[in-house]
């Protein structure tokens, strides 16, 4: 990791990143002399500085150096590393609503999934360490900043993971085209883990043995595939719906 | 557009332009000697011949001169253009679910919308002509093919095509995170428009104001926020929920 700390790129990731983190920013580095007039900009480096963070401005050339080929729409911010928890730790109460990714391998898709995950009130993100794309700044930018406030779970193998969520009364609901039963048939109200496999390649048969359940969402037209990131949301919406959250 | 048609980049993309147009694409290339074995391709290029499209294999450099950035895998197609039909044109029955985009202007997420409306069934998608993104490969790609089997429809402005389909028989509702009704408490298995806006801006005050209903989803988690493309895919399977289609 950069010496200054975990780096983070583009306007939403920052926002998020200052309202977690705040004064624990080692800085924020905003865009000097934009352009186009930029009152988005100036927005973020105001609130950094309301929130105690140190900011700098500097050019985009520089800025540019430090994102790698991450997109940053002029900002970026230095933060402390991601903390990881172990399964252990993660409280699973009654209304427990992880997810869980079997081997997603694209960043951007990764990002993605914890986004929905966050919006949804995912109480933890599960995946395995081995062949998952790593927690990069492409995801931290694909989550739109959400990954700031995910309980985060990197496991050895998802299929311990759900045998020990199980054994802690949380069911395995894996999603599958050629899932038996529809989504809104499964009791989602109870303690739950929904898991998701990669585009294209779905749920390895290892991790399809040690769901209690595999479930198949709608899906009335022409073209049967959804992102990964939808079709998490999809049955998250379901469980929360079942929950009489609104 | 380029005289041999309009060009399609990436494995699944092309796979549906195939499946879609069969004979009538005037080329699939494909990537010849590829570095690594490429079993993709090669059943890509047999499911091509088999549906009558001639194929050819030509240089990677030659691909990525094509394909001009959009990301290709190895295989771009040459497909007649997208047929764009008029509102008028649009058969609505009385499961007619249309998704109407209110200036979506990243390609990225044009395309994410299309797939999800696709995949959940969607009748039509309808956007406005001025201050969308444009039809484009990127978009088609992001698509993940989608876009060949979707019924598109570009009006000249989306608050009069919201009162024609009214007129029709069809209610509006828009997508909103300050919507004053939670999704599930709307009556979705009526004709209806789910209208969503731009990441960010969201709907703009003429469209708010040409819906019937502005509903908001559930989203219990810290952050409020959810990609367009996982919003409409929410919206859409709550109507195919109330629907009782699986």
């Amino acid at each position: 990791m950069n010496p200054q700390g975990r780096i983070i790129c583009g306007l939403q990731p920052v926002r998020e990143a200052i309202r977690k983190h705040g004064a624990q920013l080692s800085r924020v580095v905003v865009e000097a002399a934009p352009e186009r007039q930029a009152p988005q900009l100036e927005a973020l480096a105001r609130f950094a500085r309301d929130q105690g963070a140190p900011v700098e401005r500097i050019a985009r050339l520089e800025l540019d150096r430090m994102a790698r080929g991450v997109r940053h729409q002029g900002a970026i911010a230095f933060a402390p590393g991601l903390r990881v928890v172990k399964l252990d730790d993660v409280v699973l109460g009654d209304r427990a609503l992880v997810v869980a990714l079997d081997e997603v391998q694209d960043p951007q898709n990764f990002g993605a999934v914890i986004r929905s995950a966050v919006a949804m009130g995912a109480t933890a993100i599960v995946w395995p360490e081995h062949s998952s794309a790593p927690l990069s700044p492409t995801t931290f930018r694909a989550s739109a900043g959400a990954v700031e406030h995910a309980t985060l779970c990197r496991v050895a193998s998802l299929p311990h993971a759900l045998e020990e969520l199980r054994a802690r009364g949380v069911t395995a609901v894996g999603l599958d085209m050629t899932g038996d039963v529809a989504i809104d048939r499964i009791d989602l109200a109870k303690p739950v883990a929904i898991v998701v496999g990669a585009e294209g390649k779905g749920l390895r048969r290892t991790v399809k043995r040690s769901c209690d359940a595999i479930a198949r969402l709608p899906m009335p037209g022409p073209v049967a595939s959804l992102n990964a990131s939808v079709a998490v949301a999809m049955a998250l919406y379901e469980a929360v719906r079942q929950r009489g959250e609104r």
